[in-house]
């Protein structure tokens, strides 16, 4: 497999093409940022800890029986996924009441749900990300009905998954982002990255914060929260 | 019917008990107030405009077959409604963008839209009327799931009879804000108000704008655009 050219620069990660149409090269970088870029710094070590733990996710995931974009790890910062055309929406779903849920809606942070909230979102940085609703998904033609209604199945199945493998380590999953693209074929296929980057991830009894939000609100090295995770997971 | 004590005082109506505990008594005020509250001014003749035409409404979709909390027209300002426990979520329905669904999609102001666009706000003025989805408002157990229901199809029904009956007089209705009560013997019934405070309605060709955007944007004189609604609506 050989990396040509560079097809995608964003705000993590970096997408090349291969010799393969139907395969891409991506390597995660050292880039944080935070609040839609306002907030950004070079964090040595963060790409290889969200490179080595997405592909540890996504492998956990594929046991579980739930398909994803990755292929395979290629090095320390680098794997391979399958080529998809992005569906411009995060999926998010929560358990615990976290971030812009507890501005929302008002309701204390940590309080457990007793259902998942599954929550969409329009991928748009001018837009600011908004929440939007399946009537305005249908508006924009931002996902065909029965994609999304897919997209909310699977993320889900992707919750229960990684809930319970998170939980057998100590960890608690309060909430996390998921992406999904079609591939040349027309499969509906799980996508981006499972990382701390995209989930938020607190012990389970002292509710110590192990993810991103480590670096949102200056919290302490996110590198040491990030290897925690790696650790728990049995990772190194 | 007596006015008895006043129950609530809102930024747009006072509401009083009768001595009919099933009865409200509702006046119209002339406050005219925009932006949750940042921008106010009193604006005489509005709380009649608005009675009204609310009272009209009301009436019209009576006739289509659609309950409501209105009973009767008391004067000018005034009118009876059935008391209701207000479920704390505004629905909007839209046909055309315009306001928070233009900002929030980034779809150009006056398109038209296919289907009807529904929507669901969280009634709390201190988090600004966010809006929700379906997760959050069983989340917050803001509504019933099989209210919820009633409420989009009831808001959607509401939606043909008003388009159709605007339409019949040169008015295109863009959007609208309905609220939802369950009365003491438990039956969800469309309460609170239906006026061109709660309503966009543009001429259908000129697309001048006669609602309340007239005073949120300073477009004009907001009392001769209610006038102007009333008029074509067949009332004086
Ligand atoms: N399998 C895939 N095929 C095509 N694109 C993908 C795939 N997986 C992820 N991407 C895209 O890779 C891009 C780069 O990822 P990165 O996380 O750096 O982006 P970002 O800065 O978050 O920006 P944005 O997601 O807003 O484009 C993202 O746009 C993501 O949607
Ligand atoms: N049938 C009804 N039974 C009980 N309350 C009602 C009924 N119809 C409307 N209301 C309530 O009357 C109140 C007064 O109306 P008004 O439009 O002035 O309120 P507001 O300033 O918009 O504030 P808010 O809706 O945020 O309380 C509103 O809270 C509305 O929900
Ligand atoms: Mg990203
Ligand atoms: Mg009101």
């Amino acid at each position: 497999m050989e990396k040509k050219e560079l097809l995608y620069e964003g705000k993590a990660k970096k997408l090349y093409e291969t010799d393969d149409p139907d395969l891409l090269w991506v390597e995660y970088k050292d880039d944080a940022t935070a609040f839609n870029g306002e907030k950004q710094e070079v964090l040595t070590g963060k790409g290889r800890l969200n490179n080595v733990l997405s592909s540890m996710l996504f492998a956990t995931l594929a046991e579980a029986g739930i398909p994803s974009h990755f292929e395979q790890k290629l090095s320390d910062t680098e794997q391979l996924v399958r080529k998809t055309d992005i569906i411009p929406l995060e999926v998010v779903v929560r358990n615990v009441v976290a971030g812009s849920l507890h501005r929302r809606t008002g309701m204390a942070e940590g309080t457990e749900l007793k259902e998942p909230v599954v929550e969409f979102y329009y991928k748009d940085d001018e837009l600011g990300d908004p929440l939007i609703n399946e009537d305005h998904i249908r508006m924009l033609e931002a996902a065909q009905p029965d994609d999304l209604q897919e997209m909310r199945t699977g993320a889900l199945a992707v919750n229960d998954a990684l809930k319970h493998h998170f939980g057998k380590h100590g960890l608690l999953l309060v909430d996390f982002k998921l992406e999904f693209g079609t591939t040349a074929d027309g499969k509906l296929l799980l996508a981006d990255e499972i990382s701390p980057d995209t989930c938020r991830l607190w012990d389970e009894k002292t509710r110590e914060k192990f993810d991103k939000d480590v670096f949102r609100y200056g919290l302490g090295s996110l590198q040491e929260g990030y290897t925690e995770i790696l650790k728990r997971l049995g990772g190194a």
